[in-house]
């Protein structure tokens, strides 16, 4: 996981800076737009289209959505970039997919990156890819690595059925409601992860095994890459909240406050599946602990029990030619005797010091 | 527990935001909504209202305390909103009942959220509400999950026999007086967790069983549930204290400079149970490992003392025809002297290391 | 000792706040209020006053300092309160000894909260009992819990036999003089606390037993408590240097940072006492499983040399009609040497292993 | 590695501060200067120069980049700096090669010191050089410990072919790349412990070993030490996003902005890193004691299936003369059976403890 | 050492705010004063002053350096603070010698308390005395507790040989030169624990002993020790930055940055220290478990192999009259061959358990 985050890094070393590299994983994706166009009152969506055709779309009075899928041509991005008046550095951003979720003001737009999670068909493992969204007054431009799937759905439906407010909306709550949607996901994401926990708190309870451990860990590096990847988003919303050149509106801002909310919310959901994994892991060795005391204490009663006796009947088992004892009728009834009283004895200690 | 903060979290997913949906767990709780209405000199209370009975119960020259349980019809929350001008996202603030206290000061009214601690009838777990108020100029609306008990009867009791200063009070008096109440009762919980704590105490110290850490460790998740519910308490009433637009006044804030000293208080309580805990969890380890320790001794020095003689034995148990040992009328009495010289060696040597 | 902090804060649940109860364990303790008065040049000092004659005795020229031993009748010192001009809450702070240490500025007068810790005839176990001040132009007024012994006895002396400045004061320096004492005795305290850390090092790393494991849980507990009661300490004298209405004089302010530079230092140690229990805690286990492992090398020693041995001798004492060793002369000594070699080859190795 | 950071600082003891003196450990190394002059237009570099004629190349329309190898003749970068008119302290930091990372803005140049780290020919350890620059308005002057490679030949590159905007830049923006160069590379080493910490995490999953252990202190020692190296670097980006004499020109500081944001995250990695380890001691300690466990489980198994067998052969293997059992026919057959039986009891016990 | 600490502070107990109190250890210690008297060219040296011959020397126009060695009479130090009008406090703190570091400014003065540490003869124990400064404008007062040693002899042979810039120097640069020695020294004394740390690497790596566990307390307690004494400098030296009344110029203030630098770094050389000691106690530690592991393999190897082939020779020496294997003539062979079988079949399982 940690080599994931590296390697990306490194592919564009040496590179002038602004340099446009996409540094992801999935570099035979196509690249593939599509644009939302609405108001209040109109309505307009299309598929497959070209930059022009996208940047096309937009006009004064509505406000157009374009989503990009697939960052692997990077010249393409490039070009978006330029037609749109970008700085070099932020289509470097969109680009380096290890970028550290972040926002940042410019003079006509302001830029947001962040880290999307969500299941996708496989439900065992969750999805991580990079989201950036440029916000400029008429138009939102998302930025997402792969095609499959995302976690805008809901939102698509929302907007196309004319719920509620979304398409009254101005840029600023556009992203917003992008923003809000996939931070609701993280939700989802840590509810899986809690739940996991969970049904290993009552593994490590009931049959502390190696795999547990092995599954302590998997889910502590899973949290240290869940904590990487959305602590900065606080940041980001701080961010967003004191950005005062008007691009966000207070009205908006009431919102992003909410936003703001949920992510301290999500960041105190991590920490405490931390403390509850660290948790684990001492009941994990306490147990661990329990059962070697446990086995020692069986070994140790069966040889303290028997060793003694084993010496007794060793000793009669010797050859030597006078032992007065060995012809004596009572000799072998009294070695019994002897035999049982030791095991007692024995018992009645163990019993004493409540090892039984 | 997680499980708990999480999935209600997860239910409103795809909704559009300040969507009305509550996420708590009594959802089969009829709402009930009971007033009383009071000035110095006058008192009226009454119980099972409708929405506009509350509202239409609010006067210029009495303050009037609007207490709404039961969260489950969102749309009548969503209505009782309406009425009274709240914000969309404060309504959906009160229905999401995984909410984390906070403060938030609008025009004409603040806002509250609390988690509400208490012992209901069954005492051996405390319940878990979540209290959301609003304080507008005449009115304080409070808003719990359950009907079933809370922590005001006492103040209700106050306010109905005229004592004191509960009656003289404008609205954000009021609000202090709720809040006042279930900060104490969180001094209740903890009293009850530290009990707790210290009979674990006398347990680990007296009689360390694999039970006393499976409980460690069911406190250890109280502890960490307490401390998430109250720990934001100290930016609400901060947050309070640092209100400027007269909606509390400077005689109030003197009283909530109490609540946050009381509220630092718990905190730091809190935090002394978790180092206790962790106090108690080195204890039980040390203790586990002392107990390994002497079982070893014990093994160690039976098995130091008769492996030898045992090898004694069997070595005169051996058939050689040619053994001279065996024959001599010494031979037995000279062994047995040296069985017991080799026995009180070993006694020795476990008195001089201190094993005995 | 978290039992101590926890039921005299419940006691006052559900009461009117600033409601003067209290809520100490020395409810049976008379109260006594005596008196000193003195100015460069006179000095008066009564004892078993009422508070009437004990107001009675402020004048303008001299500095009266009233000295309340003794809470249990709340009406009485609610009454003072009230002849004072008091805010109720304060008079609450007052009764409420499990307050928090804190400094509190009014128009007319400050409050201070502090925790007094001191030996009183019996060496053994520290006394502590809150100590509360109120400050006014004239007075100084200290609330003690208890008869029995404080710290100010030195202080008395100094104002009787006129040394020094004690006389010469103001009200606002005589407080830091009462804060000052307090404060030294903090240093007794922990100096106490530290031989007591230095005798269970010796016994650790000398004869680590489970009761230096229980002594260290002992201290670990104390140390919590001086922390508690001692660090809020640090805000409370900051807070007087930031005083700012001329209550606390600039000239009392360089001694004020004095005692800042005091609480520090105690902060400081009461950490490094921490830090050297938890080290000790270290050594303690450590110890333990090195004792653990030179049983276990014992142990294995006698085992692995005479296991081997043990099976020989058994071997030849087998009964088979055809075992042609046993018939040659040459068998038992040959079975010796066997023996012997098989012994050093044991020893031998474990000398290699540096086991021995 | 400590003592290589200290006795460098030792060296210097009881000299005049200021004192130029070389505290390195590569004093045999020839100091060299290169430069490079360039504008948007021309390009010049030379090798191999004395500092004369090195500071005679500066010329006011275009920018001039003076790199120094080797620092151990302190006379002459004393002479330097007294030539292009530099603080004494200065200096001494550029000599001293164990300086903390920092960034100090003087009237009419700044300084920077940094650790740059990078894969020599020998890809098996990193080293580790410090790097300081001086930056003047026409000028930037780099100062290395060592001749043997860096990490600028990118660069060198890029403004030799004259790409993108190295060459039209001012000095603040040559030293933004230079500084951005050294950045770039700490990814590389980070990735390089990266891939030792997965390697290792594989050994001590499946075959742990003392081996593992040392391993993992020696990732842990260069954890610290890059810690050491990098961590400051937050402070030298964030110190020149600060400077405000307009040394640094706000188009580079977005530039500078990128590079912090690339800090955050390499600070970010190196915590990911030890928490990775400290997560493989936990695993490591968890397996170990597994493997204790499982070796006591085995001889408690074979000790306690043997030791009554044994102990029942043993005391039929006795010499009485009187033993009934012995001469019966169904006695040999009796106790067979009975053994059986035994062992077969003792391997259901086993079985329901879940030790099988 | 903690009680060190302690029972100086105690002693004072008790008494009037600046009273005059020597709280050190070295109360036999005869107090010595030497001054140094010089200009750019004028230079002057004595010994053996007294307090008025040494203030007599104080010029306007040369920079008079006076040190007092030794401290224990107090009355002395009181006198010599009352010529120079100090506040009773400052020579309060100078007799107080577990003073923690500080810097004061008066409005005449400035006050600087530091710890010196220095190895004298006796190399193998650090010495710890406490240095006061005074600084007025023509004259620096030092004050030592021991007149044995200390750091500041290259500085005086500057002074004398005229060398640099110590002669030209006003009173806060002579301060500063002081407190750079002492600063310059603390390298020393952790390169020597740095050394001693790595010693005990190589010998907790090598041959990890009890001895090597008390050895890592040593040194642990020394860091604590060490990290009291520095850590407060940053406070010290940050406030002199600070200081706006012209006592520290502008000019010294870029010397004293340094120093800062300093002593952030000898506070992170501490740190590492401390986290390298924690290191050594996990391999320690872990390194005890696998010796016992080591140790309980071989046991359990010896005896899992050992424990069946001696019951089987046990079973075979049974004296049941009826055995029909003991009268066969295979019956020897057929045992032999079953003890090698079972013999090896338990090494085989041990291969392939990788105990071997």
């Amino acid at each position: 996981m940690l080599k994931k985050f590296l390697h990306n890094q490194v592919r564009s070393l040496g590179l002038e800076p602004g340099a446009p590299i996409y540094t992801g994983e999935k570099s035979d994706v196509d690249v593939m737009i599509s644009a939302m166009r609405f108001s209040e009152s109109t309505y307009e969506e299309k598929k497959g289209l070209t930059i022009e055709e996208a940047l096309g779309l937009i006009q004064k009075d509505s406000l157009t959505w374009i989503n990009v899928d697939g960052l692997s041509d990077s010249l393409l991005i490039q070009r978006l970039g330029r037609e749109i008046d970008i700085h070099p550095l932020v289509i470097e951003d969109i680009l380096n997919t290890s970028q550290r979720p972040k926002f940042e003001a410019f003079e006509y737009y302001f830029f947001v990156v962040l880290k999307m999670l969500f299941y996708g068909t496989n439900k065992r493992e969750f999805n991580a890819e990079q989201v950036s969204l440029i916000v400029k007054e008429n138009v939102v431009i998302s930025f997402q690595e792969d095609i499959e799937g995302d976690v805008f759905d809901a939102l698509r439906e929302r907007i196309r059925t004319n719920k509620a407010q979304a398409r009254k909306a101005s840029s600023d709550y556009l992203a917003y409601l992008l923003i809000d949607a996939i931070v609701d996901n993280y939700f989802v994401i840590i509810e899986e992860v809690g739940e996991k926990i969970e049904a290993l708190e009552v593994m490590v309870i009931n049959k502390p095994s190696p795999k547990a451990m092995s599954k302590m860990h998997y889910l502590k590096q899973k949290m240290i890459f869940l904590r990487k990847s959305i602590w900065p988003l606080r940041e980001v919303v701080s961010g967003m909240l004191r950005e005062e050149d008007g691009q966000i509106k207070d009205s908006t801002k009431i919102f992003l406050r909410d936003i703001y909310d949920h992510t301290i919310q999500v960041i105190e959901l991590i920490e405490t599946c931390r403390d509850m994994i660290s948790g684990l892991l001492d009941i994990y060795l306490s147990s661990n602990s329990n059962k070697l005391n446990e086995i020692m204490k069986v070994l140790t009663m069966i040889s303290t029990i028997f060793i003694p006796l084993s010496f007794m009947a060793s000793f009669y088992g010797m050859n030597f030619r006078f032992m007065p004892e060995l012809s004596t009728p009572w000799g072998y009834p009294a070695l019994i005797i002897a035999m049982v009283s030791v095991a007692v004895a024995m018992l009645f200690y163990f019993k004493r010091r409540r090892w039984l």
